[in-house]
């Protein structure tokens, strides 16, 4: 075995996170397959391996348009997993041999992340995919759990180099009770609406408009806007 | 060609800087190859097709320890680069045929980074090896000038961020003029003497030794440790 080069696959694999407006959730497809002869389902994270035309982000947007709708979504490369035990469960040989009809190679797969939000997307009914909120993960196909908990880490430590990124989880308008709950979900923090207003004060990007909020039953909030420009302005 | 799976070799290959006193140098291998009947010679980084028996974190730290007999060098992955064109020169594609012995598919790499003392490692001459100023380096192999400068781009955010990475750079002792140097070097900037003794205030882990520098030819300034201790204790 030694010093055999590896014959391999390459595949991409999307982790798209949306906001449901209280927690941070994952974009999952639901897998059927065989083994041992009785039917199981479970879950993985959207993917395919690369064609010969395309490069890897160009799989990437591939993938996410065809599942989600969306084109023009912001695609961030953040790791390679090329683990020669990746592919080592027989339920994940097997039903990657059915999916691609040919003899699967080791898989080294390189991951994205895409933050959106979920009404932006058609409904997902046509395809098997279903949004799960990130601490109601199960047991997923593959390594895509380690996956997504890396994707986690690395958005954990980009949003603060990068906190536009947050924006695009939320509508164009939106409340700061909403923001300040895609803030926590983001960074794992806890913070509360009062220690939140002190973080406002960093964040002059986020100015009021003049709606309001509308068909809610508590009294109602004042919209805000997220100003590009004004984000520029304060950048390095 | 549409929707065919392309066939692909994983390869890594290893950004490793070095730091000469002055400046920021980066590891290259010479390269022989014939383009259309006569002999070329260029330079590439280190790398090589991932084998079947190991991840490619394995991968990467053998072709470092061949190279520099250097073990136990902490490597990071940072991108993975798999254009459609990234082979497309016949320069790359014959050297690739005659290196590897076999045709070459389409090859999809992944990019490690090591920061590392040029005096730690054993002489270069029994390999083409050299060390290689980041502001000198010729057009390289392949995409390997692009995955420089993705590295280095990497390395400026990533300083900040983790400012032990530095040290790695240094002997275990060193002058303050030394880590200067190397500051300035990681993150592009060109702070003069003066200014940087207000940077050493929020660096508490760089610590006086006992010691002076010896066979100078100026005043003997004293020699500094990076204490991991305290900066660790400063970590959030």
């Amino acid at each position: 075995m030694e010093n055999v080069i590896a014959p391999c696959h390459v595949s991409i694999d999307c982790v798209v996170f949306g906001f449901d407006g209280e927690r941070l959730n994952v974009l999952l497809l639901r897998r059927y397959g065989e083994d041992q002869g009785s039917v199981f389902h479970d879950m993985k994270l959207p993917g395919s391996l690369i064609y010969q035309d395309e490069n890897l982000a160009e799989a990437a947007s591939r993938v996410l348009t065809e599942l989600t709708g969306l084109k023009r979504v912001a695609l961030t490369q953040f790791k390679a997993y090329g683990s020669k035990d990746r592919t080592r469960d027989p339920k994940d040989v097997h039903w990657l041999e059915r999916a691609q009809q040919t003899k699967v190679e080791r898989i080294v797969t390189v991951a994205f992340l895409a933050l959106t939000r979920i009404s932006r997307m058609r409904p997902l009914t046509q395809v098997e995919a279903c949004w799960v909120p990130i601490d109601e993960i199960p047991a997923l196909a593959f390594d895509h759990n380690i996956i997504i908990q890396d994707s986690l880490n690395y958005l954990r430590n980009y949003v603060p180099l990068e906190p536009s990124s947050m924006f695009r989880l939320l509508p164009p308008q939106f409340t700061i009770s909403q923001l300040r709950k895609v803030y926590n979900a983001v960074t794992g923090e806890q913070i509360d609406a009062r220690n939140f207003y002190k973080k406002l004060k960093v964040m002059p990007y986020v100015v009021p408009s003049k709606y309001k909020e509308t068909g809610v039953a508590h009294r109602a909030a004042r919209l805000f806007n997220f100003d590009t420009k004004t984000y520029n302005k304060y950048r390095i």
